[in-house]
């Protein structure tokens, strides 16, 4: 039997003190957005750190302005050195009364088609899924003596109010983190059959636009028909960013855009994502984006211009007849490839200003500008992590593009020039951030499994 | 000395009498839209009718399921009948702190300028206008024993509440109001020296069109490129409904509009309206309407859409990466000539149908929908309150449009095919509905020697 068979076989053999050990983690009610839990955000952080030095970890809890970080070191052998990412803060629960069982008393459930499931609040995110790479470290360690290659554990405690003070503390400590890869586990597989690692993150760009016309709000019975109107001309700038064809229409939006290969297109067709299948599930038919791409490259791997909000004028019951002075909205670009955040930005309120009348002014604020993140097919370690994938699932792992991003990854390609490995497996119903969040039993066991695997080809 | 003289006469020598029967009439807390001020309403309209007695109508207060209703008759002689319409009511008067002066304790102010006005609430609207008719009949009464001509009183008390009960009290009493002419004094002069005749009345149609998309909101980053935003839809829709010309491109729009006759056209540009002195006062510069009509067409003569408000998605601090699944907006339409409401409002219910995704859908509310109200330049009442006013004020009176709806005025002609004569004294910087209220002490004084003027005129 190799190694590998043998920690497979003892990660089987374990799964109940795995569970065990991750229901321990999931009863420390680690809400990291709201000052009433702050000492439960350090005890998670302890229990963490204590449980990495059990495995032989040099682990200790670094204090920050806000929650603490715990950074674990096991600098085993002379592989390829990896820093593995993820948190033990939790979103918060309300509305508590939509909970079936109280979210920090985790329980195994069978849903109605057998799948048996981890219940609490962070079963998945990130409790259940950075433990999946805790307990695959734990295995090798029980049964060779050590890991397979050198890692390094960063486990932080605000991902889910903004990782507010990591960013500092990954740039105060760059020599630390600086390593040759980064691993982490939160986000989804294909399906629950399929694994899938995310090999590109779309960026952020996130405006607000607020138009001023008339110094006050007017009558329309008086004024209208002569005074400007600013939701019409807000309507008027909003509706031009797109063409007939669901392209952007920003002169230089695309800049930086590329095509994927052939062969990644090919594969992304392969995934065969109907407009039935994803878009179904909301209630719609229709894919609404560039008409010349498939749903699934419309949500992955290209750009986007989105209206996430407006408001002006009267929106009460009934009727006001008024003319406002102001309107505003809030437009977002998802970005892809080599798009540049500040030049999109710049663009837009080009774009604007370009079509202002020259007696309404446009003011600006900018709530995000993170570029987008893409592993390179040419990372070795892609190759590696879906040889492994595919022998634990026994299919092929797909790569694919997620619509959002995840900040530090980004920082750890612009600060320490490292690219990131995602696995995860998260499924569409977990119902992360919700009432009864959940994380599929078979998930957490394969999960476990998968890790196992990855580090010893990373290592091989 | 002629009848009209000493009319005259007796109008200057007892001002002061004149201000003190309005005085009482402002004290009166006549408030139509809090139910608090029920009694105030009632005394209001009780202190009205026993005015009216005092100089010879028959008048009694009728009740309604709303605040009551005056009505007075002094069916004198056999000259035209005419039918006189005011309110009682008036506007709340938060925010209170904002008032120099309490608003139901009138006072004589004189102005920076030299201008003496009376400061009250409903000073102008429309107890001070209502009064300079009824002050002109007490004159007539008082030295020639009679009115002039037939005259019936009807002042109702829910015109700043919507006229709620009106409508259907002059319908179920349609034999006493369907006379010759009405008389409205409820408009402006067009400057402090020159009078105006109000000849035609913008109607209105008042539609909320609310989109629905996804079933539900969504994440920007998972569905954004793919998934319908009902925010994009809409302001495409909203943006489509002008040309670059300004022009209403709804098809149908403009069936019903009328070009002014070349006489009116040229007395309106004879107006000499500039953008400077209309639009500066608010701050803005550039006429918003069609650009080949003269801004005075464009506020009174030519039919407008406009958005009165909308909203949808994240509106509050900072950055939601939200796509909703609903959006709405307040879409009006201010009408001319013979445009028909019902077709105006199927017309843009169509309008918006046609650029619906198939997986989208509207769901429309409806305000408002009055056509608009023209005199005919052809009623010899027209001609006669003409130059009874030059008479009066020694330069001619204009003849506009106004921009906003009167709906019993609709009424008097739908409902009783009675054209109604529209006369007011109220001048821009008036304060109607906000803090302050004035009405110029010339203009009250003048407009009873107006309404002394134009009552001998119908008459001869």
């Amino acid at each position: 039997m190799s190694q590998l068979e043998a920690v497979l076989k003892h990660i089987d053999r374990n799964l109940d003190q795995s569970l065990d050990r991750l229901f321990a983690l999931l009863r420390i009610q680690s809400i990291s957005t709201d000052p009433a839990y702050r000492a439960q955000c350090r005890a998670a952080a302890e229990h963490v750190a204590a449980d990495l030095k059990s495995i032989g970890f040099a682990a200790d809890v670094r204090s920050t302005a806000g929650h603490p970080i715990v950074v674990g070191k096991a600098p085993n052998g002379t592989g390829p050195r990896v820093l593995f990412y993820g948190h033990y803060d939790v979103q918060p629960v309300d509305p508590l009364e939509l909970w079936k069982t109280p979210p920090f008393e985790p329980k195994i459930e069978t849903l109605p088609d057998g799948r048996k499931v981890i219940v609490a609040r962070g079963a998945c995110d990130d409790k259940g899924q950075a433990m999946t790479f805790i307990e695959a470290c734990r295995a090798w360690k029980a049964v060779t003596g050590k890991l397979p290659l050198p890692v390094t554990m960063l486990i932080e405690g605000e991902e889910e109010c903004g990782s507010k003070h990591l960013f500092g503390f990954v740039r105060d400590h760059a020599d630390e983190f600086r390593l040759d890869l980064a691993l982490v586990c939160d986000t989804s597989m294909w399906s629950t059959d399929t694994p899938a690692i995310t090999t590109s993150l779309r960026g952020l760009v996130y405006e607000e636009v607020r138009l001023t016309c008339a110094d006050r709000d007017l009558h329309s019975g008086l004024f209208g028909g002569a005074a400007q109107n600013p939701i019409r001309v807000l309507t008027k700038i909003l509706a031009a960013m797109h063409d007939d064809s669901g392209r952007v229409t920003i002169p230089g939006f695309y800049d930086g855009v590329k095509e994927p290969a052939a062969d990644v297109k090919a594969e992304l067709a392969g995934l065969n994502l109907t407009a039935e299948k994803f878009l179904g599930q909301v209630g719609l038919k229709i894919p609404a984006g560039e008409k010349d791409r498939m749903l699934i490259e419309q949500i992955s791997t290209r750009p986007t211009a989105e209206i996430n909000g407006i408001v002006g004028g009267y929106t009460g019951e009934g009727a006001k007849t008024v003319i406002p002075g102001a309107a505003m909205a809030k437009v977002s670009f998802r970005l892809v490839g080599e798009q540049n955040p500040n030049k999109v930005r710049d663009a837009f309120r080009a774009f604007v200003r370009a079509r202002l009348p020259a007696d309404c002014t446009a003011e600006f604020a900018n709530f995000a500008d993170a570029p987008a993140i893409a592993l390179s097919y040419d990372n070795p370690a892609l190759d590696k992590a879906r040889t492994a994938l595919a022998a634990e699932w026994n299919t092929k792992a797909v790569t694919i593009g997620a619509g959002g991003s995840i900040p530090i990854v980004g920082d750890f390609k612009s600060m320490l020039g490292m690219d990131s490995l995602l696995v995860g497996f998260a499924l569409d119903d977990d119902r992360v951030h919700s009432p009864n969040e959940k994380f599929d039993l078979k998930c957490y066991h394969k999960g476990i499994r998968s890790w196992a695997r990855i580090l010893a080809a990373l290592a091989g």
